[in-house]
């Protein structure tokens, strides 16, 4: 059997996703703060599916057919949603076999630029390992979207980005010549060992940390506490390991 | 006197631009292979002023009034233009005092882009520390527009921006909490005694090699080298120490 190498790219910007050739690739969405953190904390703490919804109006239309909205605009609970934006609103008992309708300021919007023909993951810190793991198993090329902030770069997905690059390209057949990669396994690496204590000039960070948030950074920051690999299929998100 | 300080920010593309806000800020425009490197060393050569054009045919326009054309797309010089866009052709007698509309792939798009109300200026590592100090003096907020590849993230022009930023911050009033301008000045830092070996892996050097251009790439890498700093003034590149 000869085994082929497999390419990894990263982009750091749904606004640059039409710069980068998805066809045949398995699309990463990254919010490391916060829509990939909460739908993987939510999927592992029981809830049934999550649709992602771009517009804070069509996220309520969900209503009616039976599910609870999760909705958050720059940091804050819309006004009327049933759930907010951070990770551990999501731990709950009661959502159970629920089904949610989520949108976000830039997480849930990149999944929809994302979706159309391409198989869609949603990877974060929370879900890093298994994440990994899953990617190598489906022999397919991969490009990871950074969902950034309103377009713009971001270090926080960046880094986790980088990570994800870090593990293929050391434990598996995959190899880069896209800058991005380059970039953003190298930006990984220098942060690695303190990724609360770099991200604390960064422009999110600074965001949460006025809204009293650096609770959720220290959870989103961390490494493998959920075992999910949200997949996006008929425009729900499900957990791809018990389909 | 009270010295308040000034912010820096970095804009990985073209496309992103949209969402930077570069009101009442001087734009550098960054694209070190090799548009911004090709007008630093047509103007330290003696080149009287550059037009640069988005498009193939309008840059042909010119040639009615007076001007040469240097024209390339995709690394390779167009068909019927005068020049193309290696530094090294730009270092010719025959060119003093000479006036020249020049369209490149990336570059003359970013400036053209940029332009609408703003100072725009040209940087690369061959006008480093001239610009830098330039910069230093116009007491201006600055955003720094890397001109990429086709709109995609690149490596050598992050880490120029970076090498601005690492200057600025350190040596005058200058603070930032954009990620990518910290992002930038990393990627600077980890490769600022090697630039050339970390560019080996990097897609546009993969280009320009198959094109056999190893030696544009290594002038275009050169701190220093020119001590001009190009401004767009009327639509026209012209040193802003001569002026």
């Amino acid at each position: 059997m000869i085994i082929y190498e497999r390419d990894i790219e990263v982009c750091y910007s749904p606004a640059l996703f039409q710069y980068h050739n998805p066809q045949d690739k398995i699309v990463v969405i990254i919010d490391v703060l916060r829509a990939s953190s909460v739908i993987c904390t939510a999927l592992a703490h029981g809830v049934k599916e999550i649709i992602p919804v771009a517009n804070v109006d069509d996220a309520f239309t969900y209503r009616d057919k039976g599910y609870l909205i999760g909705a958050e605009r720059s940091g804050i609970k819309v006004e009327g949603a049933d759930i907010d934006n951070s990770p551990f609103s999501y731990m709950d008992a009661n959502l159970v076999n629920k089904k949610i309708a989520l949108t976000t300021t830039n997480g849930t919007q990149a999944i929809n630029i994302a979706k159309e023909k391409n198989t869609v993951v949603i990877g974060c810190f929370l879900n890093y390992k298994v994440l990994c793991n899953w990617l190598i198993l489906e022999q397919k090329d991969i490009l990871i979207l950074c969902a950034g902030w309103k377009n713009k770069y971001n270090l926080e997905d960046t880094f986790c980005a980088g990570a994800i690059v870090d593990y293929l390209t050391n434990y598996s057949n995959f190899s880069t010549s896209c800058d991005s990669a380059i970039s953003a396994k190298n930006m990984y690496l220098i942060a690695a060992n303190s990724l609360y204590d770099f991200l604390c000039n960064s422009s999110h960070f600074q965001r949460l940390q006025k809204q009293n948030k650096l609770d959720d950074i220290k959870y989103c920051l961390s490494f493998d506490k959920t075992n999910v690999v949200p997949i996006l299929i008929n425009n729900k998100l499900i957990d791809a390991l018990k389909k």
